[in-house]
């Protein structure tokens, strides 16, 4: 018998030596930034972001090439598998081949160290000294902070405190890897100790962590501020993710009927999908979905329109499926994927049609985890377990219909610090999803009025 | 510029088929396991073990083909790559090429899943619809818990108690993957019943852990018992790391001056040595040397005599480097490393002189696993951390002398579910080692008395 082959491996020579920029390749070009008191085109804020970030989010260039000295951070985890869910597949008796692109394997756990890592490189090329970030439950957090020690760089995260107290695993990881963490709301900037002389207990958000990176960004020559996904420079340095996978499905000898990929911010979904949209636009037949969770829909339920990118209304405002960005989604357990809006990029892709949305509940997902942890080994984060129970359904239908579909996922990360939700998930403890439409109504009121008209 | 490679990867038409058994190989013979009441020799205690693992453990076959039905699931996970260490080389500003064997690709996070798999393989294949283990921190009845799910067999694991209550992580993953976890001492034996009668609020022990599943797995028909180290069909089943290692130094272009594990079972540090200490058997130069805890030093201050395996004196008795069988090592966060004895194997080995050991005091160990997660990015569990301590030893030796040595070291998983301990050390809040040659001398009062000659 022959040997079936389980996992995908690129050699490391055949990792990819460029990123792939898919703006010049859209056909209606992608709504500009506004600023968001001007409401006129702008560019990143300027001493936040370093002049090479800001140029790849506006380039022109169909791939940009991958710095070497990023190629070689890359190579300590990189290139990732894809790997054949035999085991899956079997115990769901569907006749779909279901592949998946695992991420984990990155030493932070998660997708987001590709970003991090090209991020670090450039600011450190531009003389920047030192980081500042917010995070949540910790993954990007922790992705910048490995990065910052691999390129030399100070680090400075600002963590949601209520995060910060239960979730001291990530925190520690960070530490770990030499970054200085603190909670937020701090005494360290203005912002912080305005909000504490208000509510001295207060459990903090990611907006105000955000507002607090961003003022140290500001306030130091030697920092700049980063942010690990929404932006097209983050999508740029994620499509390794999709090139990779490209490359792969090329070595299984099959190309994707359906492409499956979480979305929050957009970065992990944007990131695998570019290069299988462009095949798309040239005509080629594939369903490429992005899964969101049903307390955070914002393609699924939110209209598609100017708001800015973040909580506090600092931000550039842009073009975006967005639930209003005074939306707070209830506290779902995938942290990642509880953004207001949507990159402004994957809304475009889904404005074109080239991408579809579908929005599952977080009970479902979680049932989807365990399915997918007892075949295939991995406990997958719950983020991507919103790309996992779509997988599923897709190859029960296929178990119905009798096609033999191929579907590719993205696993985005392990689950090895979310155990605390599965134990909820096992005890049936999982509190059941919040949405209100009420809460997402008052929110829309709340869009900024923007008459910028698009030139055609 | 040639690309350096930073990993080497094996395909998996290249992974190893059989695993390799050193026992014919030894140029004396192991000697016997003995009755612990008879003091005859004897094969492992027949209800417990089905006939195929009983017969690894005493082969004389060279090679033993691994089943087509394991080698599938470890394509699930292996190979595992073989990584140059070019950051950690240059932080030292070390002559010496670094490379290691990294273990923690595994689902379940250490090289456990080895034998764990292969261990539930041939249960099943007897007939056996139940395993029972008992575990400490988790690393073993997690690898098995998930082994068993791949394999179609229950789990039950007896989990030390005060580790239960301390590692909810280890112990969700294990409930995650199907298995069912109760604290030790628990109702359900009489052995846990009658300590439960005498302290209720006993916080257990792997000795009692141990008797919990024993009693289990003699109780019911369906069910055998499992165990996670030490025996000679465990490093059996962990050659394939060391077979692996070897073809992966030939990719590399390269034989290790010197090769590095850590050691407490011996499972571990085995399954990477055998086929290297074939090699030494045969006149290859090479040092192969074992790496354990200064709180648990049996290799490095303890006799080579008769000790039961096991606290309470139950199990075989085994000729093996002992702290013997009643001393309690300190509760270092190395649990992994907490035996009082060393497998039979690895203890005859070291008698030969073909291995040699060292010992390393635990605040050693972490400032080594902190340098090593922040140029290598993996954080190492405690265990290998001992080994990365020799390693870094080792290239510094080389960088005063100027020799360019190949250091090979086993990486046998990552720390994730021991962030706890990393935290300690960075608040300076790590306890000192404690080891006292009194509670030696008092346990190696208390070996039992073996008349048992070996034959020449």
């Amino acid at each position: 018998m022959a040997k079936k082959l389980t996992k995908y491996i690129l050699a490391e020579k055949d990792m990819p030596t460029s990123w792939y920029n898919i703006l010049p390749d859209l056909p209606k070009p992608l709504p500009p930034l506004l600023h968001p008191q001007t409401h006129e085109p702008t560019i990143l804020p300027p001493p936040l972001f370093p002049a090479a970030l800001n140029d790849q989010e506006f380039s022109k260039e169909h791939f940009i090439e991958i710095p070497e000295e990023v190629q070689e951070v890359y190579k300590m985890y990189r290139p990732t598998p894809l790997i054949r869910a035999y085991k899956l597949e079997k115990a769901l008796g569907t006749p779909a081949q279901i592949f998946y692109k695992y991420e984990g394997v990155s030493p932070a756990g998660s997708h987001k160290l590709n970003t991090a890592i090209a991020q670090a490189y450039y600011n450190k090329k531009a003389g920047i000294k030192r980081l500042a970030t917010e995070t949540g439950a910790g993954q990007w957090g922790s992705a910048l902070a490995l990065a910052c020690q691999y390129m030399g760089l100070e680090c400075k995260v600002y963590m949601v405190k209520v995060s910060y107290n239960q979730k001291p695993y990530r925190r520690i990881m960070m530490e770990t890897w030499g970054a200085t963490v603190i909670p937020s709301p701090s005494t360290e900037t203005n912002i912080g100790k305005q909000i504490l002389a208000q509510d001295p207990n207060s459990p903090g958000s990611l907006g105000i962590a955000i507002s607090e990176a961003v003022e140290d960004a500001f306030s130091r020559d030697d920092t700049c501020y980063s942010l690990g996904s929404v932006l097209n420079h983050v999508i740029l340095h994620q499509s390794i993710i999709g090139l990779e996978t490209e490359k792969q499905c090329e070595m299984a000898g099959v190309y994707p009927d359906i492409l499956i990929g979480c979305v929050g911010g957009g970065s992990n979904f944007g990131g695998l999908a570019v290069p299988f949209v462009k095949d798309k636009m040239k005509g080629k037949k594939i369903q490429i979905i992005a899964v969101e969770p049903s307390a955070c829909p914002s393609m699924t339920k939110g209209p598609y329109a100017w708001d800015y990118g973040d909580v506090a209304g600092m931000a550039p405002i842009a073009k975006m499926f967005t639930l209003g960005h005074a939306f707070i989604p209830s506290p779902i357990h995938a942290g990642g994927l509880r953004y207001h809006g949507m990159s402004p990029l994957v809304s475009h892709l889904h404005k074109l049609e080239l991408i579809e949305a579908r929005a599952v509940d977080q009970k479902a997902t979680f049932e989807s985890a365990i399915k997918f942890a007892r075949t295939e080994g991995i406990i997958p984060a719950p983020e991507p377990a919103h790309a996992i129970k779509v997988v599923i359904d897709e190859a029960l239908k296929c178990k119905e219909s009798g096609e033999k579909k191929v579907i590719v996922m993205g696993l985005s990360g392990h689950g090895h610090f979310d155990l605390g939700a599965y134990e909820l998930f096992l005890a049936g403890k999982l509190e059941a999803d919040a949405y209100s439409e009420d809460n997402v109504k008052k929110a829309l009121s709340q869009l900024p009025k923007v008459d910028y008209v698009e030139s055609k």
